[in-house]
């Protein structure tokens, strides 16, 4: 029997020193996230109250391809860095494809996705700058977790506002986060003025990361030394991310080949970002034998930004508290269907995705929920690991391209990120089997009234 | 910053490509398994019909030390083995402990536990000798999810009985069994004579392993070309498991140390022996600084086989269909109270367990419930992996031995093995931090009258 090698890692000493900034290479510079009152480009001095200064420092930076990691939160990443990662041998067989199929396996991470990435650098940064407690919002819970126990490593308290409909779905990440001993609330909630608003309005309102952003930001204002954090969309978010394709990179060489694709599901693109911007960086310099790989962001059709919202203003929250960001958005007002995949649910994209998408440097695809858990289901049963329903997303659209290549005789080599297990997301899966899941329509009038109504 | 290397981790041409069979170089053999009919001792021939026939011949091997692991389970293996030997520096730092403590990270197996490499040699083993069929018992779920898995690798059916209790407070497990295609009935059942009698006597039986053993059992026995597989308690599983040792041992050597101490839970004792083995060799053989070793097993105090049973031969399940066994044992009819440890429910000790215990080899301890998630969820927040309600007994004995150190200065290596993470556990998280889990008292009167039923 012949052997082969199927998981790559990397020796502690290989653990990037350094995330790398895309946003001083890009051929275009994300235009300015504005003030809304006044229309004016942001300065760093408007996000110092919210956020921790050295992540302001990082949103903005323009400049700097690389970025120092800071020693400490290297050595938290040894906690379960480098991530495998695996040639998918299995997956290759069932679909009877001549792709060469390789994930990053981020769902080792202990809380279970690559959240934690950007969860131990912020709450790093918190504590340096003798912030006490921190807030945020988490959809799916996986980003909630991951920054109560950061939060919990450096001796900070958190309170996380989870998405409604998370909270009652996945009641499993709730006492994950309150096992680290964060304070848990369902939004929206009659605990902040923007959730009692949209109470009033919409008695039954699900909840959305919009909305959780919302109320999450305004208990950071209005609690002393206080900052927010997020897990997604913002640039320096997607900055700690790239730790992900830069030991790709080493990995791939390990095993001797470059990737023609780089897939990853979309939520606000930190996933996507953290593993496509490393190689992307080859493509934008025009290197040879790199410059021909395509990157292709995975969203769920029922919420489409890539694929059918409109670029232009809009704000990061269902309130308007936040900025005005240049962004492929629904609309802040946009309520997704109640798809499984929560961490998916967001009606906007990151700021450089959205410029690089522009430019043509990206693709994107859309896939329905039915789709999303079959290939789930076919990766379970072919690799032995049960993805996190956005995980799925980008298997789904792994498939089709390797379908294509079994129909095309191609030997491509495709990477894509696993970005979370869905252990704690059982409940969809036993939906799923049951035929109890089903697809959104999300007819275009719908989408022309919440961008009509920015 | 000081950098430490804190994960241990073997390149794949490392893992062992043998286990070890300690019934070779055990000092006094275990005493045979008897034909509970004529108490003569068993046959190969007598076992056959409800084993795959492997999986016998290991069981009843008492002169090879070492068995070659196939090269098709070997590639399998390689989907997540090595398993990572952690240097546990948050758990040190919050016991103020100068031991040094190590873990065996059995949790990143994708079935979440140790239970698949078990798994899946014993599917392989089945496929090699044409089987179409299996099935088997499981408490916790692990055992069921690890066997479901390995069943479809090999294209194999699998029919689980789970333990009521389990199957109740633990709804995802049974979820990812589904997911992998096995059929999942709650035992005790009607589907079974074993289960409707036991439903006749007591009809709210919460289930226990001893009887979904039955229950298994009797259906591999009345199911054509169907086998019987076991997830603890019996040689060859133990054998299996040897490759966690096995592992461990080269990965202490990358990190310039040997244990004094080796510690595991302990339900059958294949999690145990798995770990321990593989050191215990040298202390048999007396080899010059690793005959000290000691090792220590950690059962919980609601079902305390080891530290209050008593040694003689018994039958492994409730209903009485499996051999009788030479073991420590509470007696078959014994019900362990419904601690959320649903692994370590069972009323006996594997034979070479139960054999090493008597001769001074190893020691046992045991752990009431609210200590063990004490020590789980200590653990959780210093090395930010919640583990299962299991491990957490092994973390528990851990943590006393670690305090000792404290105490006495002595800077002693201590090893354990994670052998499952809790995230689909979460609900008995859930009600320790509510305070709503208590310690269950066992008066010896109770464990008199079911051994004197035996």
């Amino acid at each position: 029997m012949k052997e082969t090698v199927k998981r790559f890692i990397l020796p502690e000493n290989e653990i990037p020193r350094r995330w790398y900034n895309i946003q001083a290479e890009m051929p275009n510079k994300p235009m300015p996230p504005l003030n809304p009152a006044t229309r004016e480009p942001l300065h760093a001095e408007d996000l110092y109250p919210l956020f921790a200064r050295e992540c302001v420092n990082q949103e903005l930076n323009m400049t700097d391809a690389w970025i120092d990691i800071p020693d400490e939160v290297r050595e938290k990443y040894k906690y379960y860095r480098s991530t495998p990662l695996v040639r998918a041998y299995g997956l290759e067989k069932a679909l009877g494809t001549p792709a060469h199929i390789y994930f990053k396996n981020e769902s080792v991470s202990p809380m279970g996705s690559h959240k934690l990435n950007s969860a131990i650098a912020q709450a790093y940064y918190c504590k340096q700058e003798g912030v006490t407690n921190v807030t945020t919002e988490t959809g799916a819970g996986q980003w909630g977790a991951s920054l109560a126990y950061a939060a919990s490593l450096f001796g900070i308290d958190a309170a996380v506002y989870q998405v409604k409909i998370s909270y009652e779905q996945k009641p499993y990440r709730r006492s994950i986060m309150q096992t680290f001993g964060a304070q848990v609330t369902p939004s929206p909630s009659m605990s902040t003025r923007a959730g009692k608003d949209i109470l009033t309005k919409h008695p039954n309102h699900q909840g959305s990361l919009g909305t959780a952003i919302s109320e999450a930001v305004e208990l950071a204002r209005t609690t002393p030394n206080c900052k927010y954090t997020l897990g997604s969309v913002l640039s320096h978010v997607t900055l700690h991310q790239t730790v992900i394709g830069l030991e790709a990179e080493k990995q791939m060489e390990m095993a001797g080949e470059y990737p023609d694709m780089v897939i990853a599901c979309f939520g606000g693109g930190s996933n996507f970002g953290g593993i496509a911007f490393p190689f992307m960086r080859h493509k934008i310099a025009g290197e040879e034998g790199k410059a021909h790989t395509r990157f292709i962001a995975a969203e769920p059709a029922s919420c489409p930004k890539l694929t059918r919202g409109e670029f232009r203003y809009d704000f990061g929250d269902e309130a308007g508290y936040t900025p005005l960001l240049p962004m492929y958005t629904l609309g802040h007002n946009f309520a997704p269907a109640n798809i499984h995949a929560g961490g998916l649910r967001y009606h906007g994209a990151g700021t450089v995705v959205s410029q690089l998408l522009k430019d043509g440097l990206m693709e994107a695809v859309d896939v329905e929920q039915l789709e999303s858990f079959e290939a789930g289901c076919l990766f379970a049963r072919a690799e032995g690991i049960i993805p996190a329903p956005e995980s799925c997303h980008a298997i789904a659209a792994t498939i089709r391209e390797a379908r294509k290549c079994a129909e095309s005789g191609e030997e491509k080599v495709i990477l894509f990120n696993l970005s979370g297990h869905g252990l704690i997301d059982m409940a969809s899966y036993d939906k799923f089997l049951a035929g109890d899941l089903v697809n959104y329509e999300l007819p275009d009038e719908v989408i022309r009234h919440n961008l009509d109504q920015i």
